[in-house]
């Protein structure tokens, strides 16, 4: 390739490893820090984020651009090098559209936002969190016009996080859904006695918990020698190359689902990283391509295999190993059902698959009205309630379980939870496609082998980084876009047995 | 003050961060990553590293210094302000005789020697490894003639460590202590059987291990709020802000020396970049001072006070408590001779405080040597073997226990090996004054109260971070420069006492 493109390149990997080395700080403080550098910490990531920023929407960038594309004019759309130069150039003209003055202001408050919110949520206090959050909801609001395109102003937001997709699109995907989730929950709620969660309820030393779900990831195909888990309070992944991913568990010492099936879902964000294509490690497409796409397969790893019959079918033995006399009197049917309570419950990440999309549902719907004026930021307890109850049945009775549960809104997030549905959509539909092209799927998964499945995965999503939308990738893969149904069938399938419905 | 300072400072601490940056990368590598991210992580150092140089030696900061400096002129020498820049026309100074090539290739070269010596140590194989050391002693000689000043080409590369001290004068406070040291060694050896290390070599937990020195360290002072304490293969300590204090430690199941004495030495360390003012708090000032001072700081903690008998009056019934079983039949005579036992021994970092000057001699003399040309590094095991002979009367039986032992030639750390015997010399000379300055120290020890000294360290030493050369710091505590006298005298009555001589 031409020297353009190579000095571009140079460019943008320089960028890269200063965001990488970022994120290896942010990783450092939530997973080791001493408390007293929290000060000097947000100085250290304010600076790479500051001179990162700089370099990206420098003159340099536009140049290097500007004749990178002349040079490879007509060069194949996969290629590495055509897909980096219209990955960066995407990434840039969505860059240079906020004013520098902007994201210094927006970093201040948000930094600023994220300890009020964590305090107000504490005391379940909304009006301690009002005045801030309606400064960030006007701040978003100008961010939408700043980045203007699309119908609706909540389109520029949703495409920072799932890029192709709009408003109008999501709305109808939500909308083709939402009864059936209704009804099913319904259908459950009328014999929710059939299915006890107890046999998860119990004490679990926290060394043979770790241990069990490290040798359940390992078994999925998570590589050590390239990635590692440690603790934190709230459980993420992150990597600073394809080589280096990291993922964090929360235990509790009497329930067995937050670490095991929290390593399963993270295990599932760090397979997609761990499995970007060699060629790209170190650059700008050296990562999942969006956080749908992502939250596909930390569902797909999470749910539909390590909430299916056939995999504790090999699991259920090695579980009552692992915690001699907890397990002796829990049969496989008993087992399966108790891990797929289904439960209309306040708390999202709490919430079973059945009533997850609910949750979603209610934040994208709030999200749009607060960003046009629709509910005002003093009334969203009460639209939030109403809006709960309509959906899910029940009432928050505060708003600490009720509109300030989640970090997003404090720190800026606003477009980012449709996604969290879209990824359980994908993962239901890329499944689906999985096991009809290697129909052998889930009977490997019954003896513990996943790497057919795995290698699937691979080879149609996670080798092409960010080369790929979220919608190209999907058109590819199942030959049509984002839809519900696969998911819809997939739970009816599953609850209709668990339920006996 | 004036806005070419402010904008000065703005600039420098930006560099300062992406070091720290660097830092903390560093340490991850060390402490977490995993094994398979290393050549990305490298990656990610080097661009940190250039980024950093890039701006450091940047026109703009000639021209920013140049402007604060007009603007400053006349004001307090001690003040942060001046200190800031005097201290960074000192740095710039230095940086820019360096062409950046030079840098670029000296990495290049130093990332590779890594490997290639740890490979040729294991085996014990110096041919493995002598054309690599060939270039990296060319290498250090062309640095020297970049670098330039002082009556010595090894004056230019010491002055990076110890900066204000030349090669003359480090010979001459070796010379003056070689001969006490030599005689004090031949004494011992007369009666050497009189000591036995025996009761720290058993085998102790590790948990305990770690709880035992974590707390002694915490005794001393050492702020676990602004620091924290980990494991590597090789101790070290590292800090990122004086509120953001790392140590590492290595654990021998088989004997208590490596962990508990290094961790007092690595605490050592720490306390003095806790102790540094806060108003220099991400600043380039935020560091000790010297590589020399910072040893004496080590050095104190470990030897001085941890290698006392007063320090183990208080300590010996926590650490019977500690090791139940494992100290009742050891007073506190045996206990105290056994961690002072004094023998001839190949390595260095395991030598103890009477033989281990001789250790840093021998490396002096062979750099100068190697820089100069009088020994060709073909002929580098002989000759070291010929010298360590004639100073500590032992040949070591390979190369590996020879002059492949230290990782600091292989990755072009040539004039840092004499700040280890400073450092020695300093620690006595500055625990003198304390004591003369505060009589109870001694009795405090004793009951484990070590507020008084470590205030006073803090007062005279650590608040001033780099803003005083180590010179000036050693004048204005003790009112003299370095010298051996208080350190020979220290060792003449420990080890009188400890051999009854």
């Amino acid at each position: 390739m031409g020297s353009h493109y190579d000095a571009l390149l140079q460019h943008l990997n320089d960028i890269h490893n200063l965001r990488m080395a970022a994120a290896v700080l942010d990783w450092d403080r939530e997973t080791t820090m001493p408390e007293g550098a929290a000060a000097s910490r947000a100085t250290q990531l304010s600076v790479l984020a500051r001179l990162a920023h700089e370099k990206f929407v420098s003159e340099r960038t536009a140049e290097l651009l500007e004749k990178a594309e002349v040079e490879l004019n007509g060069a194949d759309y996969d290629s590495d090098e055509v897909s980096m130069v219209r990955i960066a150039r995407r990434d840039y003209d969505e860059a240079v559209k906020l004013p520098a003055e902007f994201v210094a202001e927006m970093t201040r408050l948000t930094a600023m936002a994220h300890g009020e919110w964590a305090k107000a949520r504490e005391a379940a206090d909304f009006a301690a969190f009002r005045d801030t959050l309606k400064r960030i909801v006007d701040m978003k609001r100008q961010e939408a016009e700043y980045r203007g395109g699309g119908e609706h102003p909540y389109d520029a937001l949703l495409r920072e996080y799932e890029y192709g997709m709009t408003t109008a699109q999501v709305k109808e995907i939500f909308e083709s859904h939402k009864p059936a989730l209704v009804e099913l929950i319904a259908a459950i709620n009328e014999v929710k006695d059939r299915v006890s969660d107890a046999p998860l309820r119990q004490p679990f030393d926290i060394a043979k918990q770790r241990e069990f779900a490290r040798s359940v990831i390992k078994a999925y195909g998570f590589d050590f020698s390239r990635g590692m888990q440690a603790e934190s309070i709230h459980p993420f992944c992150t990597h600073f190359s394809r080589n280096d991913v990291r993922i964090t568990t929360r235990f509790d010492p009497n329930h067995l689902n937050p670490a095991l099936f929290g390593m399963m879902h993270e295990a599932g964000h760090g397979l997609y990283e761990q499995g970007v294509a060699p060629e790209l490690d170190g650059t700008i497409l050296d990562s999942g391509t969006s956080l749908g796409v992502h939250e596909s397969q930390s569902r797909l790893w999470e749910n539909i295999v390590g909430r299916s019959k056939g995999f504790w079918k090999w699991a259920l033995p090695l579980l009552r190993k692992a915690f001699p006399g907890q397990f002796d009197d829990v049969d496989l049917e008993t087992f399966y059902r108790a891990i797929n309570k289904v439960e209309p419950s306040f708390i999202r990440v709490e919430a079973d698959e059945a009533t997850y999309n609910l949750h979603i549902m209610v934040r994208f719907e709030l999200e749009q009205a607060l960003l046009v004026g629709d509910v005002r930021v003093e009334d969203l307890p009460e639209a939030w309630n109403a809006k709960f109850e309509s959906y899910l049945g029940i009432v928050p009775p505060n708003d600490a379980l009720g509109c300030l549960q989640d970090v997003h809104w404090s720190v800026g997030l606003f477009g980012y939870f449709p996604t969290y549905a879209l990824g359980n959509l994908l993962s239901a539909q890329y499944y689906a496609q999985a096991v009809k092209e290697c129909p052998e799927i889930p009977e490997q998964i019954e003896k513990g082998e996943f790497s057919t499945l795995l290698s699937w995965l691979n080879d149609k999503i996670h080798r092409h980084g960010r080369k790929l939308t979220a919608d190209e990738l999907t058109r590819r893969i199942t030959g049509q876009s984002i839809q519900a149904d696969d998911y819809i069938q997939y739970l009816k399938d599953k609850f209709g047995e668990v339920y006996s419905l």
